[in-house]
């Protein structure tokens, strides 16, 4: 592969979704933004879509929002992430924060699994995920218990391990479908499967993939999932999350937290709680109206991009970033930390260097590129396939080479980056 | 009193606070808004804010904007609501929804009180806190159960019936301090000293309150409390919510939902969940910026007339309102369902009348008015001190005798208003 600055400039002119990029907020040319995995870029109709939602439908309608639009907004914009990852429109719900679905649905998974007393994931889960299962098991009882498969090389989980650990007391299995770190992405039907045939179910973590790996919830069977919006969805900072619940099991789950918007008949008002029917009972408060007014139009644009010609960039791209890293960064001491196969990989690229966080550092603050960095020597660069260029990965790989080659690090402390 | 409109267009010129309407979006002259208390009008403020989140913060800062301002903001909105409602700095937050706020306290709650078994409330609650209550019991185990106290006249409790109900096996007293339906208020010194007496925690529901009735949850030593920020406080549709816990508490209650911002050390990834000290253990997942944004330039105009001022006009303006009614409504065969008594009555007033759903429709599709309704028959009037005027209240009792007196009700169908 030709790595010169004229072939990424010529394959960006040959790439057919280029001129999405022109739909997102782009201040600074000069900036390399490799973080759209944290915080995806600002779609210009979101700014749009913002002005309308706060001029328009609070300032001049008020209340009678609810009525014209915002009441359903979380079955509306569920149905149409649906389309995103292999679900049918009335299996997912944008509704509350990652951590608070993955929490519902986990309280639910042991409710419909009664005498099972496990739940099984691994050590390459997002450490939030690990949390809430700590605390959901401390709820449940002390006969309850977490097991985590051990990865041994921290980039994958071969599926033998997990069956090992799968059985019979297993509740739930769930991972994160996309590794937060190493970008390893799982055999979604054949894990489901290991689930299935001890009788457990199956719950994935979607905030690496959707918007950027194609899922296929149904083809696979999958009984669980949540994700994000702010990644690779570009719904804006802490936006809202989605939750999916497959259409079979909706009436057989019961969300932990029985709030107005869970109720059937809400406005009857009635004293005692009786489950809405379907997803709806998974709502929990008043859906939050501008965070979710900003998730449709970054979803949209996905959409009209296709999920399958965004994973062919995302593949393109990626592999581009590693022939660069195999020329100029390995010869520097810079490790691959995600599987060179493209096919487990996700939108990410983690480099792996002993002074990982000083060398992040300088990218941020002297070199005007923003990758992301996880414990303890990930440089992480995200590909949002949507708006990154090969012309930005090929100067992002330039500026790197120049921070270790000039020891610009060194002048940097060890202190912890802010987010995300 | 003058019940004369020029009456009321005199204690407009007189009222101190009168200006602080031109801080917010009025797009319609003639619309009289009095549901104010289910969604609060728009700050012109707010506006300029979402532009800047959105446009510049996210749009340009991009990721780093959580280390500039985003990554702290829970603590200090939550800062800014401690002073309304008489906590300390550190003793409330900003986050989720008033409903998951309201598990975690109550889940924490029975953490706390591990040897107790009940939960007291009253049928004056939100249906929702009620619900919430039910599926906590639920979680809790069999041997838990909720004693719902009986209002015989639906406008007040009397502390006797609730000290009839706790006892030494109550876990926690709950209540909502300005009753959602009649506007009564709770005596919350000596309510919460009834729990306190038991050996119970107390945990109040600001929702009512917040914004329009002084509340000082230090003086009266409350434990624990929840709120809404898109009522008086005009947060935005939906907006996130608050919930206090007292300073000697934090450290030793527990939320059920583990996420990673509740975790001591967030960015060092560690495996294992160990409670960030403080009120951020009660943080779950990542905040909402766009909507917290939204909720500070409320919330500093409320601060800036000042919680005294706004509940004497909101005093003034109920017994303005209560003296038309009974001039003008009463002899039509509408009832009072408030407390006559200014000094237990919060900033609505419920009107009951047996066609009273057929009445709010005429109201908001014929007269341009907007109250709110709730079952069976009440009409529900908010008055928002901080820009609800007295012509408009004046206005807002000639156009429902309008109503009643000319039928304009009779067209309208029974059906079931949209929200909130």
């Amino acid at each position: 592969m030709r790595l010169d600055a004229e072939y990424a400039r010529e394959l960006d002119r040959r790439d057919p979704l280029a001129h999405f990029r022109n739909e997102f907020v782009v201040d600074d040319p000069d900036l390399i933004y490799l973080d759209g995995n944290s915080l995806g870029r600002l779609p210009k109709r979101t700014q749009a879509r913002m002005r309308d939602v706060v001029d328009n439908e609070w300032g001049k309608r008020l209340i009678r929002g609810w009525g014209e639009g915002w009441f359903d907004a979380p079955q509306r914009l569920g149905a149409k992430i649906a389309q995103l990852i292999g679900a049918q429109p009335d299996e997912v719900i944008v509704t509350d924060s990652t951590s608070v679905n993955f929490f519902k649905l986990v309280m639910a998974a042991f409710g419909a699994r009664a005498n099972r007393h496990s739940i099984v994931t691994d050590d390459m889960n997002f450490p939030s995920d690990l949390y809430l299962l700590q605390g959901a098991i401390r709820l449940a009882g002390h006969e309850y218990h977490l097991h985590i498969v051990h990865s041994e090389d921290e980039i994958s989980t071969p599926n033998e391990a997990l069956e090992v650990a799968v059985n019979t007391d297993t509740a739930l299995l769930t991972l994160t479908h996309t590794a937060f770190k190493s970008g390893y992405i799982y055999d979604m039907a054949s894990v489901t499967e290991i689930a299935h045939r001890a009788g457990a179910l199956m719950l994935w973590d979607l905030s690496h993939s959707a918007g950027a790996v194609p899922v296929s919830l149904n083809e696979c069977n999958v009984d669980l999932a949540v994700g994000c919006t702010y990644k690779y969805l570009n719904g804006g900072p802490g936006a809202p999350a989605y939750l999916y619940i497959s259409r079979d099991l909706q009436e057989q789950l019961l969300s932990p937290i029985w709030g107005w918007f869970a109720q059937k008949g809400q406005f009857d008002m009635k004293p005692d709680y009786e489950p809405a029917p379907g997803l709806q009972r998974f709502l929990a408060g008043t859906p939050n109206m501008l965070s979710l007014a900003a998730v449709e139009p970054g979803v949209d644009l996905l959409l009209e991009a296709g999920i399958e010609r965004l994973r062919a960039k995302s593949i393109a791209q990626t592999e581009y970033l590693i022939a660069l890293w195999e020329a100029q960064l390995k010869p520097l001491g810079v490790a691959l930390n995600s599987p060179i196969d493209a096919r487990v990989r996700g939108s990410h690229i983690s480099l792996g260097h002993p002074e990982g966080l000083r060398i992040d550092r300088a990218l941020i603050e002297e070199m005007n590129v923003i990758p992301d960095f996880r414990y303890p020597d990930n440089i992480r660069l995200g590909i949002a396939p949507i708006y990154t260029s090969f012309t930005e990965i090929h100067e992002a790989v330039k500026r790197i080479r120049q921070v270790i080659e000039e020891r610009l690090y060194e002048k940097h402390a060890m202190e912890r980056p802010e987010v995300t």
